[in-house]
């Protein structure tokens, strides 16, 4: 049947795809012709027919694939994730913290965390991270040696700037606690290929391990790894819960994906990683010395695959140099924030988009000339807001709507946030402090859409009527 | 980069999809080389950069493509689901039931509906469902009568077999007494496109609606459409579980795939589904006169999309018949059972699809004299199981593993099953009785696997240790 490739999703999904845009955002295939496998998923989209096993009881060709992965990753056990991390997430929480128990969380993680902890009524305790995102050992044991009834903690590590903790340190403290540790490194599935990026997780003593390949290895949107590396964990249950949160009916496309990218990694990582660490090095050289923008460095604590192009020295902002990119350079970043943007590279970008990375930065970097400096005020890093109740009690309490401007004080009943890349500002059951409102009202200002909030332009948001 | 194709879950898919094997099984694009887009999916595999929504709250493409699902189901509102009905299921129910509460379900769901009850905790009530699969509407009003504080109900309709429920009279039954009727319609997507179809929940007045269009419509596997068909339900609470239950990264193939289908049926689903009427007629008449083997019959109570072929009048059994249409006919069946064998057909099939089924059913009812009628003890069709307690209350009760030959009187403490297609022989909190014990062990006998048992040889079995 010819289609007409209209402004449908379908067609402008068509149309993005011979647009020659240069993607610096995930999935981390990057559309590579020279790579991609040569496939029409309708071909190879099937169900669960003989010979082809079952995800979610895998004893034939799933379970190998899945030991190839696990063996990849030096890993004890590996299960292929077709719901994304958040699947693996609410899982992995599910299956360590039984229902009404306490969980410490780090306070920047992704939004599927909150929303375990909501939907199995946990009540969490959170280590509040630094500027840089970092959180920090004694923190994590400062919490824990005051609360020993903690089932677990949960840690993201790299952020979404690409900021690594101290895992093995943090690990070494939850286990003299005799508690297990589950780290978020969706945003780091590729660091263990090149010593040019931080310490895996994996390596590191966590117990559970959830890795986004779809964000930074060669994998569709969707596809995930959930890494299990310790004995602490009572995988029965993390199996059940990893069949209640996953469809069953499991794509083929999906799981065919992850392994076609497992088994490339297999036979290629070393000869490809080397070239990805040139391609890196060499953006990173070229863009030492400018004058207005600069890029956050990189190094054993911060990935250096996440190029941050920082604006707040200028009088441009992470808006206005994301649209650049776009519009006059044809690079197309993962996301901006008031003063950086964000762009994603991988393994399977060619050393062409680079040179053209380099040249773009370097005339944004003069342009900045152009942009008068204003007072800007600032915004401030950490905003710690105060415990009140946990997200469950927030969502059976009555609550009320009120101005954004007037809810200071108030404890929200949502969490809000925007997305990418999905970090509360506020979670429920916190009292929202002056701080949080104020970087509410910025990102507002600068444009971004805050999710959670009760009205659509924004300017309501639920809270609880408590006193 | 050069893939060899070798038994990699990958290759095996590319194998496959050259195998000639004619697809008589979920999804309902079956490959039709004719029909199918031609794409990559890692050409149009994207994140939700500028211009493309963002599914969790869309505005933009993505709410227009699932405005144009609505419209062409005449539904209120229509949401993309990309975990599979899984997703839409536990959203459903878990914005439909507040924790704790009560709900109605037909014993016959699928285990994802289980899952949502034990998630949330709520107490389940069962309308079990008679010979045919079929909930009546008295049930469900003798139910409702005696326990006015039930918060929702939930129907699956159609079966895996293809028996529906009188939905109108139910969903009188349901808003009579101020209930909100889910129905799990995965199996229907495609009856309002013809009246040889029975009717859709949509217009027997269901709130909710299911739609698993990846089995019987032609979209890519894991997609699936949730509809909101009356003005009593939470959409802001609905929206908020869909938002926790499917990844925060969802795929554009996946979205991309349901625009697509969706457009085609807008254009073509007249046309097209007059030659599929046509095509499924033949085969019932042809198959009319048969000797040994017959067809369930057609019509307004059963789905003529799905033809089951029965054998227990004779001496072949369905896993039988199932392996002979494989191994003899290159048909690959969608599932077996003890005494019959489901063929899930689409308006994609081709003509001779078709009647290739119908010279392999002749060559295979003509066959049938070579297999000596065995003393067939039978199996009870409708297994009756006590409720004890709730699922939730199991999960957290001390278990103790017996042998399934034990079982009889004892309280399971998981949710049995095989798959597919996924309805549970026992739910967790059920009093095991000595009818399902015998059906479990024949199903065993007959070499089909029993998820949910303890042991991987399906003979131990969890129970609570209960009085």
């Amino acid at each position: 049947m010819e289609m007409e490739y209209k402004d449908t999703l379908f067609g402008k999904l068509i149309q993005n795809s011979r647009s020659g845009m240069k993607p610096f955002h995930m999935p981390g295939h990057k559309r590579n012709e020279k790579r991609m496998p040569d496939i029409n998923p309708y071909r190879i989209d099937i169900t669960e027919i003989d010979g082809f096993d079952d995800l979610h009881h895998p004893h034939g060709c799933i379970a190998e694939a899945e030991q190839r992965a696990a063996a990849l990753y030096n890993a004890k056990k590996t299960y292929f994730l077709i719901n994304g991390c958040t699947g693996g997430i609410l899982a992995a929480v599910s299956a360590c913290a039984g229902t009404g128990d306490k969980i410490l969380i780090a306070r920047n993680s992704h939004k599927s965390v909150y929303n375990a902890v909501l939907i199995n009524r946990l009540k969490p305790f959170y280590v509040w991270q630094d500027e840089s995102g970092v959180v920090k050992p004694e923190d994590v044991d400062a919490v824990l040696r005051r609360n020993n009834d903690i089932s677990c903690v949960f840690i993201t590590s790299p952020t979404y700037e690409g900021a690594v903790s101290d895992i093995k340190k943090i690990a070494d403290t939850v286990h003299m606690y005799g508690k297990i540790l589950i780290v978020d490194e969706a945003h780091g599935a590729h660091m263990i290929f090149s010593d040019m990026f931080p310490e895996s997780a994996l390596d590191s003593g966590a117990d559970i391990v959830i890795h986004g390949i779809h964000k930074t290895l060669p994998s569709l949107t969707q596809t995930a790894l959930l890494h299990v590396n310790s004995n602490i964990v009572d995988v029965e249950r993390l199996e059940r819960y990893l069949g209640i949160y996953q469809s069953s009916s499991p794509s083929y496309v999906l799981m065919g994906s992850i392994d076609y990218s497992m088994e490339y990694l297999q036979k290629n990582a070393k000869k490809d990683f080397l070239s990805y660490e040139e391609n890196l090095k060499y953006v990173y050289d070229e863009l030492k010395s400018l004058n207005n923008i600069y890029l956050l460095p990189y190094g054993k604590a911060r990935d250096a695959s996440k190029i941050v192009v920082c604006t707040e020295n200028t009088g441009m902002s992470g808006k206005e140099c994301y649209r650049l990119l776009r519009e006059k350079y044809n690079i197309q970043p993962e996301m901006s924030a008031p003063y950086y943007v964000v762009l994603m590279t991988s393994v399977w970008d060619e050393r062409e988009v680079f040179e053209e990375l380099v040249k773009a930065l370097k005339e944004i970097d003069t342009a900045c000339d152009g942009y008068p400096l204003k007072n800007n005020t600032g915004l401030p890093d950490i905003v710690r807001c105060e415990y009140v109740m946990t997200p469950y009690q927030a969502a059976v309490t009555d609550t009320e709507e009120v101005n954004l401007s007037e809810a200071a004080g108030k404890v929200s009943a949502e969490m809000i946030y925007v997305y990418p890349p999905g970090v509360p500002f506020a979670a429920a059951g916190e009292r929202l402090s002056e701080d949080t409102v104020r970087l509410m009202k910025a990102y507002h200002e600068f444009g971004y859409e805050l999710y959670g909030m009760h009205d659509n332009d924004g300017k309501k948001i639920r809270v609880c009527k408590v006193v």
